[in-house]
């Protein structure tokens, strides 16, 4: 019976679709505004497609690759047949994600900053809408992917759950390469363009920021859908289908007997969640003379909505699908879930806002100069690692022992599956708070650029600034998610490990030297990988400079306003560097697992990604919330403390908002997908490993 | 038989106390030079007492608690009554071979710069000196410290090999506390000196460098040898001790018949090592009109000599002490360590040379600001950790497997540990190379003061400039000895813990949920301490800054040169400052493994272990390595390129170099400790744990 349960989720990945679409129509109904507003967002809309023609030929080209290399493995008998097309459909699906919040956000630009000319909830209203168009895709196409695939492999192949959990788990592959792509090279680009912009435009040009005349500036507001739309919604795509599918894989390792009960507890929470989030999306509105509070309210009364409600309706899922009161342990698990999501958040939040005193004690450090505010960042930013290392912590052991982990590790590992199953379940709702806040941030700058009403600015600025602090929880969220997925995907690896030999050890002891070494290397690449990033937003904002540079002497008139920009030759100079930049990064997060396994055995392995993920999660909180506290620093300084804007004190605050630049939005994020990414890798080729292995 | 070599390893200690002492002799028979210079001399001297009298206090309280902890832990039968002396015997030790090296150092620095007037040779000769007897006494105290408790125990006490090992392991404790006060508050010190005095004497008052009328320039130079020396002293005194005893240790473990043979490996490369680094020193000196090239293959002769004898004579030492060639294996791991330790030194000076790619790129990065050049220092430091892990790695697994660790993992641990002594054994001429460094600078500083003629200056530049790269290496050994030290450790406390609890559970498996949380635990703690101390000294240079601007104000006469500085007040403050600011990092490192322990258990306090061990060799390498790199890359511009000092390229080079300060003087060499005391107090408490844990 519970086996049909699927068809439930296949109906709420559609109605997630459908709501998708129709958000999406609502949207376009609204107008663009005068034809300046118009021009400018067409600039921005084909600048963004000249970046995904550009990355949809290097992704195809990798793609193709690994198709080539994992049908040869499939062909060896190394990988079931089934590997290769779904390794496929998830990077599409994941590309699709991005591709369509993309769309999206580029075209509610422009109706978002005419929206605000009625009013500040008319403006909300599009954003926000804009930005549930991405939720609701990521999480519809993710079930719509799960659903299919299950259907397809129990009841047309007709494989036992062990198979088709095992064939599942391999797509995440294709979804997190997808995801690393669009994360370390529309990170590369956002920043790129924005850096470049800035050094030409302002500071040797002397031209006010999101100025027509400057050739980077589309380039720069195209990066921010690139990088923080686009990115964001694969990385979370990506999160979701893992999270979801491990514990699905984990649930049939733990419960021998009732597999297709524990099976379901994932999709149905998931479905749920989509419910949930809908619902609360209606709440969403605001009064017309909103203060900033009352925005965050509004917001906040969706979300906690969807997360009460889902709290609610996990109890009995796992009462009916599971052994009632037996195992309902399990629904605490999935509680500490949802609630460290929301705590991580919050830490984010104390220590990146300018509301609370870290931020505003970091400002003040600008006092005394550029360095000591760079160190303070620096050391904010690695304090705020101690809250969400315990939060973590603190899940993980509740997961584990709440679900029988003493008696039966499995379950404890199930457990732990679903506390990530947990916190995402409302992923439809808290991406969409997180997507609007790019569509209101190029509200603004359309606003400024055609020259709208003040009052217009205002509003898209009272938006944006709400955007950043659910940007803030929003990384939370990616962060928190991303961990505990990994230690489940871990956990599916051993049990992947076991699968292809029975008699292999799969007791992981610190004291073995292959298992030490491989967490000293997986410890390392997180350090590596940002290293790696960083140096590539340096490389490509390099040929930006250039670029602008010969624009500004070659095409005449364009400084007097009477020739047009090249926007487009800017734009792609920013995809092909950042295309060609991220190969490096790729290339290391793909071999790196695999090499590790051929020299160190799977032992080597398992070390390596509990050192990557451990630190990895570290690195990525320490990397966002320093460049989120010393953005915040910057903009509170900006509001006329320490000297206000154009001060000494600002110049240094600058200094550090161009550091964080690199950290919160390319090296940070991207280190979230990095760890899963190893996790799949090793999944796709541990019967290579297992088979060839040195030590 | 075996056991009386414990005799040769006092001789040893004894040979090399000695020879200390003959060299202070030397060093103290040079002249002083003219009044100006004994007078800045003295100036240094009493500023470095008043540190020492302020720190001793407060290290008296600390050690005075703690004494009484430990006493009432033996009187309930937690520890052996020897503990609480050991833990007093070994701060005692690592307390006095810093005051030695301080001592000798400000001593030698206007001795330095005098004998630079008669030419290089002769200014290296001193310096060089002064660095040996600080290397020669931490040697010697160690191994004396070894020998007297090992006689004591063994021929007074007449304990078993094992209640040996035990209780000397936990002297250990004592040893790193006292280094963590010398390192975190000496780092603490000359970086809030430095600051200061820059702050307020550079920047407000207007007044060069090295100007007497600063009232912080002595506290500056105080803090050269109070950070770089005895900090520096204090941590390798506590490396060379716990590698030589967990060696012990760990052969215990081993080799169940022939425990006498296993405990005299490590004894004996020790003390041949000292023999072998005595001859080294005698080939150091160098031609009058010597380029700086020659100056550091004088080095080179003196180090390389030394490490190839002890390479030769530890074949015949493992031959003799164990079974012949069936353990011949174990040779290779001392091999491996020493090998790896000149790597590592090799790839940090790459990474921060001015002679080689990575920090000229880093400098030209000054061209378009200090922004970039604080992320590419970033970059450069996390993308340097990759070599040295790789080092690391390979000497792990080459130390295990040839010492026989696939059939007897107790084997295999114990060449890790041999692998550190290796590393380790020609400390008394490395750490003399090291420990020069400081001395020149402030023979420069001196030479500055007194109006000395130019060609002093130079010379005394080339010193310290050499003092620069060897300071490199030395760090390399510093870090590379502390992981695989650290690892030993942890070792010795998985033994503990079997001793105390024949029946426990040491297998670590890292899906164990307890392992894995102490893991995530111990990844964030040197990012924790990293915060920290970097807060440390924004705090600590706070005070100095308002300190100089209150003396600027109130002493009539100082700007003209016709009143003296209060400098006694600036040192004390800085005194006060660091040691008041380093009691929350101790308490930190202290009270987490017991934490951990009593929440998670043994098996948490390993995972915590394995995570602060990996993630702090990682880090400390990054923050010494960025810091590095930003040092220099300020000198190369200073030497003329891209604009040179003065620059817009240079101020944003000095931007570098002052957030490199607390990276690589402060937090950063500072993790090496923290990791090894992590597993000093887990060792201590031990018992404690195993007998009373929630988990």
């Amino acid at each position: 019976m519970q086996v049909y349960s699927i068809f439930l989720t296949l109906a709420g990945s559609i109605i997630a679709l459908a709501f998708a679409g129709l958000t999406a129509r609502k949207v376009l109904k609204f107008d663009r505004g005068n034809d300046l507003m118009k021009k400018i967002s067409d600039s921005v809309k084909s600048g963004a497609n000249a970046y995904l023609k550009r990355q949809y030929t290097v992704v195809l080209v990798f793609f193709a690759v690994m198709f080539i290399i994992l049908s040869a493995m499939s062909i060896t008998g190394l990988l079931t047949p089934f590997v290769p097309f779904a390794f496929v459909t998830g990077g599409f699906f994941s590309g699709l994600s991005g591709f369509v919040g993309m769309k999206i956000a580029t075209s509610a630009n422009a109706r978002t900053a005419n929206a605000c000319i009625d009013g500040l909830n008319k403006g909300l209203r599009v954003a926000f809408s804009a930005g549930s168009v991405m939720g609701f895709t990521v999480v519809g196409l993710g079930l719509f992917d799960i659903s299919l695939w299950f259907i397809l492999l129990k009841f047309a192949f007709k494989l036992t759950p062990d198979a088709i959990t095992a064939a599942m788990l391999t797509f995440g592959m294709g979804a997190s390469s997808m995801a690393l792509f669009a994360r370390v090279g529309g990170g590369i680009f956002t920043k790129a363009a924005d850096v470049g912009a800035d050094l030409v435009g302002k500071v040797e040009a002397g031209i006010p920021e999101d100025d027509p005349r400057n050739p980077a500036v589309i380039a720069d507001n195209v990066g921010d859908n690139v990088g923080d739309v686009a990115g964001m919604g694969a990385d979370l795509y990506e999160s979701y289908v893992g999270s979801v599918i491990s514990s699905m894989a984990l649930g049939v390792a733990a419960f021998k007997g009732s597999v297709y009960g524990a099976i379901s507890v994932p999709l149905l929470i998931a479905t749920a969640g989509i419910l949930c989030s809908i619902i609360g999306t209606f709440l969403v509105r605001t009064r017309e003379n909103a203060s900033q509070k009352d925005l965050l309210k509004s917001l906040s009364r969706g979300t906690n909505f969807s997360a009460v409600m889902i709290a609610i309706i996990s109890f009995p899922i796992v009462y009916f699908c599971l052994d009632g009161f037996k195992t309902i342990g399990i629904y605490f698990a999935i509680l500490a879930g949802l609630i460290a999501g929301v705590l991580i958040g919050r830490s984010t939040e104390y220590f990146t806002s300018d509301s609370y005193s870290p931020t505003k004690k970091l400002a003040q450090k600008s006092e005394t100069g550029s360095a000591t505010i760079i160190i303070g960042g620096l050391g904010l930013g690695m304090l705020s690692t101690a809250l969400p290392i315990v939060i973590v912590a603190a899940c993980i052991l509740i997961a584990f022992f709440v679900s029988g982990g003493k008696g039966n590790s499995n379950l404890g590992l199930y457990g732990i599956a679903l506390s990530a199953v947990g916190m995402l379940s409302t992923l439809g709702i808290t991406l969409a708070t997180d997507a609007y806040g790019p569509v209101a941030d190029n509200a603004g700058g359309i606003a400024e650029m055609a020259g709208l009403d003040k009052s217009v600015r205002e509003r898209t600025d009272a938006l944006d600034s709400l955007g950043n602090t659910t940007a803030a929880t929003g990384k939370g969220f990616a962060i928190g998610s991303a961990a505990l997925t990994a230690l489940a995907l871990m956990a599916s690896y051993i049990n992947k490990v076991k699968e292809i030999s029975p008699d292999a050890n799969t007791v992981f002891d610190l004291m073995s030297p292959t298992v030490l070494v491989g967490l000293f290397i997986g410890t390392c690449l997180p350090f590596i990988f940002a290293a790696l990033t960083m140096d590539s937003v340096g490389k490509a904002a390099q040929s930006v400079v250039v670029e602008v540079r010969r624009q500004f002497r070659h095409i005449v008139g364009l400084m007097e306003g009477k020739a047009d920009a090249d926007y487009a030759t800017c734009v792609d100079l920013c995809t092909k560097a950042s295309l060609r930049e991220m190969v490096l990064p790729t290339v290391v997060a793909i071999i790196t697992p695999i090499l590790t396994g051929i020299i160190l055995g799977y032992q080597g392995v398992v070390g390596m990604l509990a050192g990557a993920t451990s630190c990895g999660f570290l690195l990525a909180i320490f990397m966002s919330n320093s460049g989120g506290a010393w953005d915040n620093a910057k903009k509170y300084i900006e509001s006329g403390v320490h000297g206000g804007k154009g001060s000494d004190q600002h110049k240094g605050a600058v200094v550090g908002d161009t550091v964080g630049d690199p950290f919160k939005d390319t090296s940070g994020p991207s280190i979230n997908i990095l760890i899963k990414l190893l996790s799949m890798v090793s999944i796709v080729f541990a019967a290579v490993v297992v088979k060839y292995h040195i030590l």
